[in-house]
């Protein structure tokens, strides 16, 4: 039995108390927030799950095995070395933290007390992703051309971070997941409407052979759009994650390279055929990843999405800002 | 009556030779096309229309008035030269030239010879695109924050100019009509996949304040996309060319800036209104155009497409492909 | 303060339990289920909330001031009989009761005992059936030419009532409500292709006037549709319940009379203009619904969803099968 | 080589000139029509092809081997009639005439004459429905349980034909080459609003066993909808012929049988898998049906779509028409 102290009860706190109290192996011994009607709202939907404004009451209480760090990421760092500090597995928001350095400390602070780091890439558990994983690991799409996504809406505004830091963590956690390749180079164009925070952003990384991913994401969109092309040599792909149903659409489409002599002749030629909407896993992602939490604190077992995975984002979040700072400047890796 | 002669006939010479036969005011008083079959295809479907394979007959015929150049790009500085040169006004095909020093000196041939240059940026006579301008116009979208374009599908690839050269000419056409304001710097980024030449790209376009402007071209794309996200202060809309009625949407929805103290507050707020699809007019953009065309060189005025627009949009290209071949610089312009 | 007993918490009972517990006004005095694990959830979900298995424990008690009946129809008559015998307010499930003969009586027997019936007819309460009949009562549409309802899916496939009595009480709720005439006869087809119930079903209503209203009912759709066509002389509309925003669109295209003589004039003309989608309020409905059932019976005033209202819905289920038993036979009202 | 004379150049005609003159083995051999403007339009697009306004020309020409009718259904019997007295083939419009008396005698005169009559039912030439019946041949389906048409738009209003006559011959004629089987009944109800021509109808058709159809016809439809489901024991699909790919998707649904005794069981199961779109042959069924006629005429072979089966659709429009005129009365067929 995993006893775990929840830090932060805003937005996504909710959800993650309230998976893991659907979960066997399991307790939920704490929560905290700073805001007294957080915690009130805590009460009344979980009566009984002892509550506190001090997140030191669960960081060195000695009856919590783990603690959950679900708060801005300003605080990532320092809740996260406590926790480790104190003998206790973390589960952490995306992004894992605000810098590499920091991210790098925890890695080690974890390896060092043998203690699991998970950072929270919610997406990496869904059926979708799942999905295109396994049809890029069986070689169904070939390989990979490139990886566009597009992550757009209105609001929600952050006041403390950047579109980049509140969107893009996930596709950049999605991409890192899939393409399993070290990238080369990021260039990043923005720019900022509003509070001063950019709010519409497109981040390009290179990635070695002529693999290319781009994400366009943007606070200021009139429609939702959540939409990802996948281009590979086989076959191409298309996720659109507002679907209910057939989020996931395989096109048996393609082009191959040809000899061609002539000047008007093209040097390429299509093929068109079937579209393939695989039926994908309807679980909902939060409860399968903490349920892998548990799994891997009990087992001893590294995560797939571990302080080193989250390190990889955080690298990637940092060059992102540095080239939009200078209006796109390439920032090698 | 201003008698034409047309200068290519493979992809999109067809449409010019049918819509100038179905125009008042003007008759194809030539066709010539290096192939065979395609002076074959003329002559079955416009018996009487005189053919040719030497372009010459056409560019010092005394019979014709004007030249509409329908070739590959490497072709139009040579071709529109020697029009000029021999005192017809001309119509060419996007992009206007391979260089902004060609299409700085054919503007200067023209103004010499005081003859009209239209360059081809067919959208602009569309009624989608008529109808944003007009809302622009009417402030009804207030300052512009962005400008966000998509245009992929699967081919068709060209074997001489890279998906930059071949779709975003469309793009940067439009946006040079909508925006009206002078870009400072270009960001290009993209990856060539099969026959040498970039088939994904992504080109930021800063303008001064804090309009930027987006382009997502791809020639690998299972889907074919045809959607722009425009966003102002006030409105935004989504402007699909692919659907057949309700091609642009207004949003009354928007995002204001707001005092705010506390960390926790947001600060800013959105508003959600109504969404509004005004009717689009159906007429055939290319026959609008053309018809636009007959009556600058009958009135001797100034096309708003006329070679210094053309340039503009040769510019960006060039500048796209410098960013590009180096992964992405900033290229200032 | 209106206390409330909840009979019957399978599928829908939970939605009113919870809906209840957060409206000011009212207490959920005791929950009824025959089934222990339902109750079971019951204490999980709403600790203090007392549970019983025996209905007549809530149906007597003289803590409890009004009744849920959210069982299977079969049950609704004898179930909100007992609560009004015993002094309570019924909210009842829709469809009211299996004949109108049932219907009637207990409309009398509210009335004599002077408490209030609801049946739940909860569309009416969504902000889109609000916004539609707001758009007919201001004339927008003008006279209405016909109401065309598709409301299909697979499953959730009923063993004691069929297709008809499942799915088209709804749309029978909101023709009602929006429609507000008498209508005339009935006509439905139909198949059975499973266990022996109707599970593809077309119903025609005729209204006086050249008003028709159809409804597309089927539990064997690989899609889910939930689309209403509304025709009306000045304008049309389309009701795509599917829809995250924009579930209305009103369109400016309409069809007028003429004069013309010849045999080959078209004796109509069109008329095609803008589109238009009003905001639609987003509460929950049931929510809305439940707020309003308090406060007609703390102000005892007859609800719009009313016995009566039940009942009307009820006669045309009724015609419905009946028409049905003779593959269509037209049934006058 | 068929030489096939082309009565009527209004609204179709033009698309079976064109086709026809793009076909080997065929040649126009002359076009009438009662109107000058239409006859002029022949002689521009189709310069050299004679034309007459005068059908009895063409009717007795010894030069003429077939003749298509492109003219409204109330001419269609006296023209077929004279041409298959003067020895021609007949190619025709839908619906074949106006009663099942003239298409009896037609096809009796056709045999009699030995001469081929066929009926242009377009769309079973398209890719789509020549796949779905390819799915249906194989059984991918399994028993059919319901075919269910929505075609409905805004106009084009005829002045002769209600809209269950115009629209409605598409999907009876799918209909009755998908299904293949008698059907047992027809019932029709609809509404006329403008001109006193139905403009809205509803038939539903039984066939033995427990297959039936529904066809929703609609010129007062503010949205343009092309949508047929297809459900089977096996598998389910949604044709959209509005799509331009992907126009038939085939769902891995299904619903089986189950025992189950507890009044609260389920008696059906679901089933839902993968979703697959069959690449859909894109060739103009107009074209590939002309071909057909040429080469039926050729080989002296009866098409598939002969007198008969165009009998067969004026037969259910007959039915449909009684039913309408008594609001719905069930016609045994």
């Amino acid at each position: 039995m995993i006893r775990i102290g929840v830090i932060g009860y805003g937005y996504w706190g909710p959800n993650i108390v309230r998976n893991l109290r659907g979960l066997e192996g399991c307790e939920v011994a704490g929560v905290c927030d700073l805001n007294a009607a957080a915690l009130k709202r805590v009460s009344q939907t979980h009566p009984g799950v002892p509550v506190t404004a001090n997140p030191t009451d669960l960081l060195t209480s000695t009856e919590i095995d783990a603690i959950a760090v679900v708060t801005p990421v300003s605080t990532h760092f320092e809740l996260a070395r406590a926790a480790l500090n104190n003998g206790k597995h973390v589960f952490i928001e995306k992004p894992f933290t605000c810098t590499t350095r920091q991210a790098e400390e925890l890695i080690e602070l974890g390896e060092r007390k043998k203690l699991t780091i998970m950072v929270d890439h919610t997406f990496l558990f869904t059926g979708a992703v799942k999905k295109i994983r396994e049809l890029l690991d069986e070689g169904v799409l070939g390989d990979l051309y490139y990886y566009d996504s597009t992550r757009v809406n209105l609001g929600l505004f952050q006041h403390d971070v950047s579109v980049v830091w509140d969107l893009a963590p996930h596709d950049l956690a999605i991409m890192d997941f899939l393409i399993q390749a070290k990238p080369e180079a990021v260039v990043a164009t923005g720019e900022a409407h509003l509070n001063g925070l950019v709010d519409v952003a497109y981040l390009t990384i290179y990635f070695p052979g002529n693999t290319i991913a781009h994400i366009n994401v943007n606070w200021l969109s009139p429609v939702k759009i959540r939409t990802t092309l996948i281009g590979g040599e086989k076959k191409m792909l298309v996720w659109n994650d507002l679907e209910a149903d057939e989020k996931i659409k395989v096109y048996d489409k393609g082009v191959q390279k040809q000899n061609g002599s002539g000047v008007y002749d093209l040097l390429v030629s299509y093929r068109a055929g079937d579209m393939w909407a695989p039926r994908v896993e309807q679980a909902e992602a939060l409860k399968v990843e903490l349920g892998y939490f548990i799994d891997c604190v009990t087992r001893n077992r590294t995560p797939l999405n571990d302080g080193v995975a989250g390190s990889r984002v955080v690298r990637l979040l940092e060059a992102a800002d540095q080239s939009l700072s200078e209006r796109g400047k390439v920032i090698q890796l």
